[in-house]
């Protein structure tokens, strides 16, 4: 589906008509234009508007809004409004109001206040997507719809009682059939936690001594996450329906982490995100230093930024996506809130382009009078004079920017059920799916070279140079015969942890490594989870090049593969520290220069480039144009050219 | 009201003989009579004493006591028990206590167990109130009443639940008559807020993603503050009633930001407040550094004492105030609670006398054998030998304190609307009102001037050659006038963040400055919230000196003003960073540097003359006393003169 | 009772063979044999594969798990399997479930998610145990019994409401008899606290202001200790009566500090607990430096775990105790769980044997492949092969390990009250009473001094060298007869905030040491609780060392003692720090140098030669065997020998 017919990337705008005079509809429409944006997202959180009490509508703002929006030449991005139930919604059904880990009952006042198991919830829901779908569905203007909005974020994914923890035992016998089988898959032979009666099973929080079964809460994430895909698929039932020929979309978020994007976006035309690529390093990127969230506090981590574009460019298999919302001033959200540099949106908005994106979306169209988000900056000021990304936006031509392929020819495996079971059980506090899954992202593109995101599932009739699976702990049987299949095509190379976790969150029978130990032909001898004050001594078995790990080490025993790199110090002293089977390497220990010194090896033999590009400058590559990223504030030299601080070029 | 008849400082302490054997009541009466104590406070914390059970009274002990301390010539000054509601009032009436802010029930087992809301409560204070005033009301010895203890302290002047859910619907009706006012002030088009019956709003707690609207939460500040308001009230009607010709005051705590004081010491005859200078530091001024908290761990810093004296100097527009309550050993409730330096008590005493007070009460005579404060100190030891600071106070003769004006010539304008939503959306972790409003306040003690906290409405026929507003972020129209009036009198000088945020807690229609945009001279061009490892350079416009400026700077558009400082480096380079148009500065950036050297001009143009002191050296002037305080531990030479290290010299 | 009727110590595992298939069992049986293993503990946490529905029972693959061990020369120490009641028992009565300090029920899904106060748990208990005896008592291969698992930890000793809250007020009324006593105790008349009925007494959660009365919670602390005493009893009753000539015991854990061990092991037969020695250092010394957490990752504190050892064999006067779990790979529960050095394990096991151990437990036989500890290493890897921990049990031959006894010539006093009421109230956010006792602990270690620690009341009918009571801030009538018998016998040594409560947790109407001050011949003069940032020094009255104390230094007024070191500044500059009357001494200062400084003298005048031996490296003895234990990794030389990185030598 080409949403907008273009042939280049296209810029919006989030707008909310709703919180101005409408006196003003006109004029902002009319910069809008004139700003050179084809679109706006509208009505977003609108349902009080549309529905101020149970089955009173007032559809005229919205109407007249669309109107204007059309009249000069905009199209529309509709958006269902179930992200905030009406107070009247909740005052009726308090029964659709999320349980927080602590026990209890989320209030209105805020939004994301609803368990996505709600029936009741979803029926609503449903009411209300019908009505804006047989209203607007067929406008000519209306090019797609977003589902609801940032779909589980800020710890909305999971509710721990009401109808989630009514609807947790029918999942779970729809799944296991039978107790015998759900009590052996959990391993509930350990701690006498045996079930007996399928309503005898909770949420997993408030277990005693706060450490419930990581199978308990591993298939309780899968739970939350087959919620809101069902959640949503009763919004999409409707508007494919009523709103023929329009896309859906979704604007999912940054590190989304809580709900398998992959499920959730499958009947998505394309998939969205939000990008604040500043309250991303210093919110949510908690593994990165002091020193990085400085150096980078006004224009983000390039890294961070393209690892979000690179993971939802792959979720759909590679097709175009869009930013949904992109920062263009200062946002409101993290502990410290700087302005981005001069420079800064026109940088993001070619870095997303470079990395797949067909549209950016600035979020907002005005700087808010009233609350929660006054502290957020918008395009125009409050008072309406434009604002820095106004001029940055200004000075930005996206026709310049044609939409051809991203070609990546290297391949990172990404899977939530790994990410899950990870995360419940780190073995150490400093460390996370994500913290270990940048050290290899960082190492490819600290090389310059470009990387796909993909599912292991994905693997299947692609042909890749190189694939990389950082942090693959929970192994299936569909993945193994992926990778067994893969392996005869490309090198790969596994990071720590791999194939430790069967899909029941339990260890294998034979231990880590057990469906693909033909491949790696090595078996675990040991892990080591290091305090932060300690590292950890490597060398090459050339002894050419040594390193220092951090945080995480296995060692191998070798069956038929070799060691590249063995410990020189430490318990493990003399043991194999990475190792190889004819084309597969698996890394034991989180170096972040060991990393790039292994990737680096394959690429070459794989007849790739790599650089050594400094820090904060970066090569994305779209069809033939490769762009040089300077997240810098300050200039930087490479290759004999000057690239100017937080700048983009041509190469 | 004269309360104790004396032309110079009094001193008392505060006693709780139901702590004691009887036995023991009159060698201790005859103890504080020889330290030169006027007076004692009684019977805080009383109540289960005087009525056991319900409605079973035992006045005898109390009796006694009053009879003992009268025979000695001390004077009383009595309190109401209502910080303590017994076990069987609780018992009989749980509805009555709080809940806080996870929704949990405040239980029984120590004080302030009640919520102000409660009607219920109400009652009961005012019939015991009542109780004690008919007995002691007009008893020549008593001089004066003490309301209940440290309203709201610790926490307790929000119940989130209770009695303050049920009775905040009615508050917000009765403000805004119509629920269309309310969705229209609160902004409640953001996010489908809108409500359409008051019963729909809740207390602002435990919405989802935690975040409530700003404006619903700074009401139900207002309106907690207006409960306490309301339930002193009932107490005060009964004094005034029942015991003529004697003063009301309360014991209010340091830096109190849970309720409006202006409001709540309206129909009090004069302010009272608890000093712990120690535990102020370590414990309530979270935006000091390390350094400072050990430099000054034995004293206190002196500009966070004096502040709190000139705070409740000006609460009653310059009244003479007591400290209720004044540290003379170590504390028990900080994080740590070192010993006080030789000499501190008198210093204390002294600098409390040269701000305003007419009376010093020490807490307490004798350290408690028991319960929650046993690690606290008093006059005396436990065992009854006299402690340190008794030797202090008996060295320490009042009779030469005379109680003259305190004169300052600066004011610096102070607001809990501003404090509230300031604090609400701080947008930088490490800052909040207190933290700027002190930097100004340093700023100006530093200089060696004396200083006026007063509310903008206490400007109108006020004749100061400097007003100061460092933190008024919450500008009505009301207060605009009185800047506009002031402005003819005498330079204005704002903080950052000034006139941002209206009465309702949205921004206003054209933005930052609306109502005092003649005044300034200037629009916001951006505000920038800086990490606190980042920070923003700043030059004068003759390039004379610079300065740098750490977690928020504002740079503005000129309109009539000039820019006396300009940034010279990062996003808002070559923008204004202070401003000035006429008689108005406004300073844009928090460096502690800057304000002073921007106030410094000023006061010498206004022919104030100013000095550099050294740290912890301060200058405090009563009448035509000058005091050099010094809270250094080591001698301080200055001016050609030594100053023993914790000491007070009349210059 | 002789377990084992083995002279020299003893080894075994705990083992769970219904985690494993029941065709692996006799290849485990064997290999544990072939290990030289003698006994495997079993059936813990079994309750729901006994008993898998209420009243349905399945004993057979219990019955042939024994059949089997039986059969390869192994004997049997059996649990109960109280830990870990079974779901439908929860879903049948919900009300034994424990509620937290935030008044949360505690569910099921993890472990100890019980109320020991809960008669009808009790009952439940009852039946289990009374069944698993009947059925194995006098099964010739079960050689004893351990009760339960790890009572009282990770925050299970206290339930903040149900069966507990309901039990509290009859305990106290037990205790007290009236209202009038407890009132008086409790000190209720500060803050109105006075109860009229028992049942207004709550547990001490959730107070307002979040500060209960120190009394109340520490009769608390005493009322949940007994419960879990009175909840253990009832197995012991059974166990007694059914399986007459076994031994029973409980495996307590590591600093536990929520019950009064003393009384919950009275009528065990010896005690045993669990030794973990890296996460006791990463994860309970809360008060180590993130140096020695560094130096120390990979072995643990070599006086952490000797502590535990020694306060362990004195919690039955000087009985052998065991070990039931010893860490033997890595663990999982602490922040980072790193690889033990290789040599680690062996090195453990000699430690616990010079300490007083007669029989070391592995924990466990194989690495779970489910649940909760997966990340949790055992003998054997998850897939059978023997892991680090298997090779070094294999080479250590237990049978060189003689039974002798520990013969300590020093001891030091603990007490649980004193430790409660010490914690209940710090005065010092970074102080504790282990903090402090482990000063004076490690002190006598690097003298290279054997230490008992004992409880005050054992000292009758002891002779030792020298007595030191570190933290016994607790004083009674019966504490402090015993330390005037033992002060004519040989020297004592106090340390500071001695003698300062009485039993009702109330200062005593004298003051601190009140009623031992003829002994110390001392009265308080002040106590300083330092931050952190601020030290005091110290210096000797012959002047020829001085010391740096802190967090924490009181001095004194001499009344029959002297002064052996004065504070040389501050604002106790001048006054005595330690003090000595007759072979009684008193330091009031928190200085590891001076501590050991002093006890340096006293051993020296009591014949007892001391040693200063490097970091790391301790001596510990039994019978007439001096080991030389290394915990640090390196090499250390030592009075002309080289010890090896973690080694033990024997002398």
């Amino acid at each position: 589906m080409s949403t907008l017919n273009s042939a280049t990337l296209t810029l919006g705008v989030c707008d909310y008509p709703e919180h101005v005079p409408e006196n003003e509809w006109t004029a902002h429409a009319q910069r809008q234009k004139e700003l050179g944006l084809a679109y706006v997202r509208l009505a977003e959180f609108s349902w009080a508007k549309i529905e101020p009490q149970d089955g009173r509508f007032d559809w005229q703002w919205l109407d007249n809004a669309i109107d204007i929006y059309t009249q000069h030449g905009l199209k529309i991005v509709m958006c269902t409004p179930t992200a905030t139930p009406p107070a009247w919604l909740i005052q009726k059904h308090p029964q659709i109001l999320a349980i927080d880990a602590q026990g209890q009952t989320m209030r209105f006042g805020s939004r994301r206040h609803y368990d996505h198991a709600s029936l009741l919830y979803r029926e609503e829901s449903k009411r209300i997507t019908t009505l804006m779908a047989q209203r607007y569905g067929n406008n000519p203007a209306v090019i797609g719809w977003q589902t609801d909005n940032e779909l589980g974020h800020e710890g909305t994914a999971v509710s721990y009682g009401g109808a989630s923890a009514m609807a947790f035992p029918q999942w779970l016998s729809e799944r296991y059939q039978t107790l015998d089988a759900l009590n052996q898959a959990w391993g509930c032979a350990f701690w006498s936690q045996d079930y007996s009666d399928w309503q005898q099973v909770n949420p997993p929080n408030l277990t005693a001594v706060r450490q419930p079964n990581p199978s308990h809460a591993l298939d309780y994430q899968r739970f939350c996450s087959d919620m809101i895909d069902e959640f949503q698929q009763v919004q999409i039932d409707v508007l494919r329906a009523l709103s023929p020929g329009r896309f859906l979309t979704h604007n999912f978020v940054i590190f989304a982490q809580e709900f398998d994007l992959y499920k959730v976006a499958k009947n998505l035309d394309f998939v969205a995100w939000d990008s604040y690529p500043i309250g991303m390093l210093e919110f949510f990127a908690t593994w990165e230093s002091e020193e990085t969230k400085t150096e980078f506090a006004r224009t983000g981590h390039p890294d961070l930024v393209s690892f979000n574009h690179d993971l939802y460019r792959g979720i759909k298999g590679g097709r175009d996506f869009w930013v949904m919302e992109q920062q263009c001033g200062h946002a409101n959200w993290a502990q410290y809130n700087p302005l981005p540099a001069a420079g800064a949106v026109k940088l993001w908005t070619a870095q997303a382009w470079a990395h797949g994106a067909s549209s950016v979306t600035y979020f907002r169209w005005r700087a808010s009078h009233m609350a929660q988000e006054i502290m957020h900056s918008g395009l125009l000021q409050q008072d309406g004079r434009a604002d820095r990304g106004y001029q940055e936006v200004k000075d930005f031509d996206p026709s310049n920017f044609a939409l051809e392929k991203v070609n990546a020819r290297v391949a990172l495996l990404h899977d939530y059920n790994s990410l899950w079971i990870y995360n419940l059980q780190p073995h150490n506090k400093d460390l996370s799916y994500w913290h270990q899954f940048m050290m290899f992202y960082s190492a490819l593109r600290e090389l310059g070279v470009d990387v796909d995101i993909i599912h292991p599932e994905q693997l299947a009739n692609k042909n890749y140079a190189l694939v990389v699976a950082p942090a693959l702990t929970l192994m299936t049987p569909e993945i193994a015969t992926q990778l067994h299949h893969t392996a005869e095509k490309c090198p790969l190379v596994f990071g720590p942890r791999t194939a430790f976790r069967e899909h029941s969150g339990r260890v294998a029978k034979h231990g880590q490594f057990e469906l693909i130990d033909t491949l790696v032909g090595v078996k675990l001898a040991n892990f080591d989870s290091l305090r932060p004050t300690i590292s950890q001594q490597i060398e090459q078995e050339d002894k050419q090049a040594s390193f220092s790990a951090k945080l995480w080490c296995e060692s191998y025993v070798l069956t038929t593969a070799i060691a590249t790199h063995r410990y020189t110090d430490g318990p493990m002293q003399g043991m194999a520290a990475v190792s190889k089977h004819e084309q597969v390497s698996v890394i034991g220990a989180l170096s972040a220069t060991l990393i790039k010194s292994v990737l680096k090896d394959v690429l070459t033999e794989q007849g790739i480039d790599t650089f050594e590009l400094p820090k904060g400058l970066r090569l994305s590559r779209r069809g033939d144009t490769t762009l040089v990223l300077n997240f810098n504030q300050q200039d930087v030299e490479w290759h004999g050219n000057t690239y100017p601080g937080v700048s983009f070029t041509d190469l």
